[in-house]
């Protein structure tokens, strides 16, 4: 039984509560918040104990440590938290500035601790098993990938000015993705892109709409589309075009109910956002964290996943500004 | 919180074993089951304790008891468990034999408990969806409703020799279907079934392959298929079609995934079979039977569903064996 | 060149226009109509002459005629078209009198020209690949086989009245094609019906929504379900279980387009009616008429499929009306 | 009726000689081919006589020509046809130098003759319906247009060595397609594109993969994917996402059949190509064309359509050369 202390009691922390709580071989221990409220309800909700970040860093009996905290705590945790030995499962990303992110990975590689990063569509059933099958060979060598990402609504503009920018708040899922599918490191990034959703947006410098081509060594190609709201629900879509043929991996729908009449045929909408479309997704991450701390084996996506989905996402935001085609690596 | 017993520890017992330890407002404190080996092993699996039917049924604390055992013990244990002062839960079907569920039922309905039958499809996501959207006038009155079931393999002929036949073991849980969302009783079955899928099941009387229709008094008319295989996953559909308009609840694919190449466009077998395909139809079940206990009121589907859907399978074996169209109620 | 004569410029006569013209191995001669002035338009726009019947019938120049009158002429003029040496393709059915309809067949045999049934369904590229894989055995024996049929509107009471009723008017389509795909005779009818859709449909002594099971001597069981009315377009299905899967040929849909917004996922409703949804089912067919007349072949379906088809559709009259299952052959 | 000439009986002539022939509005007067045996062949199951380019051309009697002959004579063919004083319809390109193009467009111009380019996708039924609809409002302001187009299997090196090139070749009628829905003009494009599919397209200077980025003034941005070679069939998609919701136009099938078994559900390849997947495309574009011609109105897409389209094509091309985003317009 891997004991837990989870730091975070937003949003996502409540998802990772439940799955720690609901999984075999872990426990949840603690719980943190810099609301101490929502830490003390979430705490109650699966009987752990609500504490601060110290107190659950400190205690020996913890193993491990699940940082769901806002992103400037994320560097400063991972650091703590494997200098005092545990093992950590932390949101993307790492931290905003890929130096910072770079010096805390160093530091945590030092303690021997592993970290893995919380790229929870690695483990969403569909696409795991698009990418098992690409690498499986079912349709030969990959030559194109396209991922679409559209998230039902804009979050707020007092979130949108701390994200650190669609590239890197909200494509950077993308990239690991595409990182992922693709077996092979993108060498050249072109982003285009727009306030398109709300004119606020663009107001504090971001955009809401984007689009970019990647390719990789081997002349690999690779499309991402995002958008900060779709009116039919959390669009994510992965498609992979090879030599022997293609996959896809469609949307989730709320019921298989589909309704014919003198309008068509209607079918539902798609889950509307990634506590639903993602709950496997973020119970398979945690198995997979719990396994592979139990067997002493670096958990994967790791720390060096975290930096080169950042350096991607970096890398987009800067095609975007200078309007260039930005190498990376 | 809801204390609850659960008499049986096969298949079935381990799914409402984990719906009823992961509810919030339901704990699992006995399990039963005449293999004290399995009884044991499932109770220690959620902290319960292993007793016997007689141990739980008598115990103050427990204030429902789920009978999940095999179908000859069901009219008895309903019977001393509703005695016990119990609220039931039941897997269907009451009994194999009209006369003595009618009889178990009266006894039960004297005691003032209230026992609900486990047609668990009615708490089906997406056949409650549907049902919710005819009975909402999503396609006006209800014309024709066709339900398709079929399992993946058939069961054992030692099972089947036990079961009652196809139309008491099987299609029983189309007939509930059926009534709950024509909102009309039938009148009158006709029915028509071979063994085609294994000629043992013919050989012990019984038939693996059946098509029934079904008229009510408004003149709505309803078709069921069932087989007792299907190749490509456990097959359960429902259609509802209406004066203005259609309704489907299509089958669960095991992902999203869709692989083209030169030989078409494939996608995933259907969800193998009734563990996973109902997963959630089980645990919306039980919400449904602590909500109706909590508050007092009577839980649907109650042992008036029970009988009416026994009848509808009497009929149906007596129209296959004699040949006739056979008037119901 | 085959030289055609069409007898009938109604609605199924313009299809058959046009069908002929652009066909490249016929030719059409001459278009009679009860209505001269119809024959003459429809001549008119093909280069073809307008006649009589009989004008049409006598001419020696003018090797098969296309009968596309209204049903009580069609033993008529098949006896006189064969008679006179003509191949004939007949629009179904031979005649609403199973009694007639055998002399007529009789009297035609006897001339030894061919005479073609249209049963148009059999020549739909959908339902055609069907029947082919099944054939070829794509899903091994087959076991149960379903067929929805649904207009999209009710023809007027007035042709109703002369219709001969649904059984015979409307599932004789079905009846045909479920032959077809059996490979077997159908040995029993069951059917249940009402009039729905339109009451004064069932003033005229009709019904307008049917459901029909049928078993095989080798214990095939097929299910036909039929309404007069489908808001989502004219829905023509054919579902065929077997030993190793099932096959499954769906609508078809104006556009390939989809639509979605907060109301759902969209796509389009069903081709509207037999005029564009069977256009490539008229097409071919007419080519295998020519095909078959050509190289002297029996052209299929003949008139015994003709009548094999009104016997299952007299059969679900008569089991309909006697609320009996009645026995076919 | 309108006396069309087609100068060029190879492929895609043959489409045009059945289009011209079957429609109502036109006759097909004479068929020419540098290969004089394939324009009496083609002429001859019309009807036509087969002449050279400058008979059909110096005719009066001869109101419209269609161009399909080899792309390095269209410009001069469109000058001559001109300034004959016929109405022209021209596969694209115009030309494979933007500079002929456009002084050929502007000799055309001179006559005051109507030049309409074949960008054949504009008339598909599936693209035209989405087109429509997105002008129509019924996803409000377009801001994300993404386009698939994949053939199923590469051209001979002997065509690709004379074809401009994927960009001007294959992906100009994705640009026209794109221009037509955006409604607006792309300001940038950028490329990357690699030789995977054959090793061979990349000895002569070419690539068979490719995906491209345009983004318009008002910020919608558009996405291009294109492969010479589809396992799966002729794969042409297109999706538009606005402020409403999304539209997408899907594949079309050999058939809509689909087969299930212990393989998952398998339904059919994509048409297998242009010929088959455009034949409607093909008819509505020589209508629009007729009609045009009639009424004495400016045919669409013209020669500034196709102009637009060869520029994108051309910056799509040196962004891929030079790795640099190009500036368009």
């Amino acid at each position: 039984m891997l004991a837990i202390g989870l730091l975070g009691a937003g949003r996502i922390g409540n998802v990772h509560a439940k799955a720690i709580s609901t999984h075999p071989q872990s426990k949840l221990v603690a719980v943190s918040d810099v609301n101490a409220e929502a830490a003390a309800k979430l705490a109650g909700l699966y009987g752990a104990e609500s504490r601060s970040n110290e107190a659950i860093i400190d205690d020996p009996s913890i193993g491990a440590v699940l940082i769901a905290t806002s992103t400037n705590t994320h560097s400063d945790l991972i650091e703590a938290a494997t200098r005092a030995g545990k093992a950590v499962l932390c949101e993307k990303p790492v931290d905003l500035s890929l130096a910072r992110a770079q010096a805390c990975l160093k530091a945590a590689d030092a303690t021997g601790r592993p970290v893995m990063i919380g790229f929870n569509r690695r483990f969403d059933p569909n696409f795991s098993a698009l990418r098992k099958r690409v690498a499986e060979g079912a349709i030969g060598a990959l030559e194109i990938l396209s991922i679409t990402s559209r998230d039902p609504v804009p979050p707020p503009i007092s979130y949108i000015e701390r994200s650190g920018g669609l590239f890197r708040d909200m494509m950077i899922h993308d990239f690991d993705l595409a990182r992922f599918i693709l077996g092979e490191e993108p060498m050249a990034v072109s982003a285009m892109g727009s306030a398109l959703v709300d004119k606020a947006i663009g107001d504090v410098g971001d955009i809401d709409t984007a689009v970019v081509i990647m390719e990789t060594a081997s002349g690999k190609v690779a499309q991402i589309s995002n958008s900060r709201r779709a009116a039919y629900g959390y669009d994510q879509r992965v498609e992979a075009h090879g030599v022997n043929g293609m996959l896809q991996a469609a949307n989730v729908r709320e019921t298989t109910v589909e309704w014919a009449g003198d309008h068509g045929f209607t079918s539902d909408k798609a889950l509307n956002f990634f506590l639903e479309r993602y709950e496997a997704a973020y119970r398979n991450e945690l198995d997979a964290f719990i396994g592979a701390v139990k067997a002493g084996n670096k958990p994967h996506p790791d720390g060096e996943d975290g930096l080169k989905a950042l350096m991607l996402a970096d890398a987009a935001y800067r095609s975007w500004k200078t309007k260039q085609r930005i190498a990376v690596g």
